[in-house]
Order: structure tokens, then C-alpha cells, then sequence
């Protein structure tokens, strides 16, 4: 668990809060912003710890007067300046801003998770979450996919998005580089996953919402995999169905083992 | 699929647009107005065809112009009266108004999925999704359950209410009674999914986002299973986890058949 003694040692550049200061924070919620100034917010106090446990050092740190980080290195504001610097419609406790981590390419693990597009932030935080629930700390993420860094994301992650690495390729050239990973993609047309075997190291890939996986991406898939349907919905949501074929990946690796 | 003769031969009521129908439409947001009435609110030509093809006889039916229902017998309303009906920040093309089906007490299916205080509409719906996936046509909740009916779940189920029945009950006494079934609760003590066997007449209680299962309901368990955490996330979002842990029941007893 976290050690109060070692968050009373981080140290943090102190920012005033100002009129400026809340534009510029606020205009962080638009990637075309975070990219140029790279850097991204983290808001509420739970969350804000993940990413400082993790190794992540806030740049600005605010606060609001009644939080559990009163006695630390941070700006108290009150709840109405919260409001002008939250992406919240109901601001939390605390808001932070971290750089962007800077990540080069992918590191080569046994199991990979590729996004070929997600585009709805709630999914790709859910998916992030998992990834850190079911150990996977590498997701690469073709160029349209949802940026990670989004406010809706970072908050639908739960704090899970310090632990995992995200990276941004050209997906369909990155793979086309992977010679010693299975590449398997979720389709509708696929085998049962309950009735095919993935080896240990394997990529899935997971298309759009609505389109699937794109046809540059779809010609390098060795294996389609879909998870088999009893009743009469129409499909999945993209994060559930993510989910499903993670956990049943991992019991038939756990079975391997 | 749909059959458009089939469709013309239902008979609707014609309501008018009125500012005094548009208030009604617009309490029926709220579980006392829903439950007085005995109807709620179904938005989106999609999801009305879905309750439509299921045997549902929609009370009223209001389109917008250039909807795909203009042939039929439903009131059609500018955007602007749309809206004064709507539920929705975005209205869609097509509302309906559909009585609330009367269940007295949940069939004795082979797999029932029970969920005890779930209170966010968005898993709700994303479990009704669900079961309307894996075939899970028995869905039982607590008192304290969120309603099925709100708006918010409606629209997340994606049309698979229609499909679904859902029964509210007292939990801990309906538990209490099913002497052919094993009972058994999502729980992070729980024994491993992937190591343990559930058999085919078997009813999973998923609980509280919060709280998980509530004490009286424990008590009635006859096991207890957790999805095996590889990572460092604290939790899985109480829909991801049911999703998984019924994908992993599905293939358990479609390797047992």
C-alpha cells in the first residue's frame, strides 16, 4: 500500500492558480493541446496516487481545501476554482497534470493486446482496466484509435492507465513485423473460443465498433476467433467482448501452465 | 428479419403531440410515474422494432419526419416536439411508449443469473446485453436493484429488453426456495472460475458495485467464484465481470454437452 512518508517526499512544481492557468488546463481535454504541451490530467485523489505510486511525477498538483492532500506540496483552491480547471461536470478533490510518458515502440511480451480503432473513451478505458486486471501491460493502438491520454479515458481507467503502457502505431505495418506471435483478431466469423487453442505468445486484435477490423489489418490475422452466441442479441459491446476473450485466453494459458 | 406487412397490420393508439402528453412522456423518466402508469419509454427506430418483433404492442408512437416509420400509424412531430418528449440530450428519430410486461415470479430455467443491488443503469443494461447474448433469458433482482425500465437502462440494453424477462423480487427469500439449483456468488474471496465446475442448473448472484453481495444473500450461497487476478487493477466494473464469468459457465457446459 501507499506510504505517506514517501508521497511527503515527492516534490512537485507548484503552480498558482489563475485565470490563464484554468484556460490552459482546461484546454488539456483536447488532444491537439496535450500533444503540444505534452501533458495530460489526472483528476481525483484516488486516481492521482495510482499514477504517483507508479512512479509518475505530478508537474501541478491543486487541491481543494477540505482534501486528503491538504498537507502536501500542492495549490489549494477552492471548489469554484476547481470548477474552471475540472473536465468534470461535478469536479473532484484533486487534479493533477503529468507529462505524457514517452514510449518508442512496443516491448516484445508474450501476450499483446492490439486496438484496431476503438474510438468510444468509455471502452478504452474499460480496456485498459483490464489489461491491468488480467496482467497484460502492453497495448498498441492503431493511429485512429482513441487517444489514452483523453480526459473521459484517463477517467474510465480508474487509475489503471499508470500501470499500463500504450503505444501508437501504423498497426497494420507493426504487425506485419511480428514473426514470433500468433496475430488473432475478433470477428464475428471466427472459431469458438472455446474450441481453439491460442499459443502463449499471441497478439489479439480488437476492431471498431461498428466496422470491425480493417481490411489492411484483417490480411495479416493467422487465426479469427468470436465468442459463440446463444441467444439473439446483434453483438457485443467492443470492451465486453475484449473481456470475455482475455479471460478465456488466460484460463486456457493458466490450463497450459 | 422484420417483416414490413407484419408491421403495418399492428395496431397502435394515435396519440397527439400536446405540451400536456409531452410532460406525461417526460415523468415516465421517473420509477413512481413508470410504476403509476404501467408503461415507459422506448427510444430509436431500432430498438422500438425490437420490442415490436418480440410481441410488443406499442401504446404510442411518435416519429419525426423523415423517419422510417412515416408510412405507419404513429403521430409524427418536428424536432422541436421530439425534443419536448425525449429523454435524451440527442432525441432520436422514433419514441414509443410500451406497457411494462407483468411477471409475477421468475421461471425455473436451467441458468439463471440473479444480481442483488446493482445500481448502475449503464451495467444494467450492458448485463441485460448480455444475457440477451449468452442465451440467459431469466433475469432476477433484488428490490434494490436499479429498474429496468429507466430510460438510461433502456437504451443501453440496445433493443435486448425486449428479449429479456426481469423479475424483482425479495432476493434472500427467492434463494431461500430454489432447493434444484446450486447457488453461487461473484465474490473476490471466490474460488477461481477457470478451477472450478458449475453445473448446468445452477443460478449466479452478482452484487453491489460497491458492496458486492449483501449479507442475507451470502448466507445462501453454495460457492463462491472470483475471475483470478494476474495484474494490479483493485476491480473489474460489475458488468465486465459478470460478462466474464458467464462466458466461462457457457464454455464449461458446452464442453460438458
Amino acid at each position: 500500500m501507499f506510504q505517506k512518508s514517501h508521497f511527503n517526499h515527492q516534490k512537485y512544481v507548484i503552480c498558482m492558480f489563475s485565470k490563464s492557468r484554468a484556460k490552459y488546463i482546461q484546454q488539456l481535454s483536447q488532444k491537439k493541446h496535450r500533444n503540444q504541451s505534452g501533458v495530460f490530467v489526472v483528476e481525483g485523489h484516488k486516481s492521482i496516487l495510482e499514477f504517483i505510486q507508479s512512479g509518475h511525477m505530478p508537474k501541478e498538483l491543486y487541491v481543494v481545501k477540505n482534501s486528503l492532500f491538504k498537507d502536501h506540496d500542492a495549490w489549494v483552491v477552492d471548489s469554484s476554482q476547481m470548477k474552471s480547471l475540472s473536465h468534470l461536470k461535478t469536479p473532484s478533490n484533486a487534479l493533477a497534470v503529468f507529462s505524457i510518458p514517452y514510449k518508442s515502440s512496443p516491448s516484445n511480451t508474450d501476450f499483446i493486446l492490439a486496438l484496431d480503432g476503438i474510438q468510444d473513451p468509455g471502452n478504452m478505458g474499460t480496456i485498459i482496466r483490464l489489461c491491468d486486471w488480467f496482467g497484460i501491460t502492453e497495448l498498441v493502438c492503431s493511429k485512429d484509435t482513441v487517444d489514452c491520454y483523453n480526459p473521459k479515458v484517463v477517467r474510465a481507467t480508474m487509475g489503471s492507465l499508470a500501470r499500463i503502457e500504450v503505444c501508437y502505431v501504423d498497426l497494420n505495418h507493426w504487425l506485419s513485423e511480428q514473426k514470433d506471435h500468433m496475430i488473432v483478431g475478433a470477428s464475428m466469423e471466427g472459431q469458438s473460443i472455446y474450441e481453439t487453442s491460442i499459443p502463449k505468445r499471441a497478439i489479439l486484435v480488437v476492431g471498431n465498433e461498428g466496422q470491425g477490423l480493417s481490411a489492411l489489418v484483417s490480411d495479416q490475422l493467422h487465426k479469427e476467433v468470436s465468442i459463440p452466441q446463444y441467444g439473439k442479441a446483434e453483438s457485443l459491446n467492443a470492451a465486453m467482448a475484449t473481456g470475455i476473450l482475455i479471460g478465456e485466453i488466460r484460463r486456457s494459458q493458466t490450463i497450459q501452465i
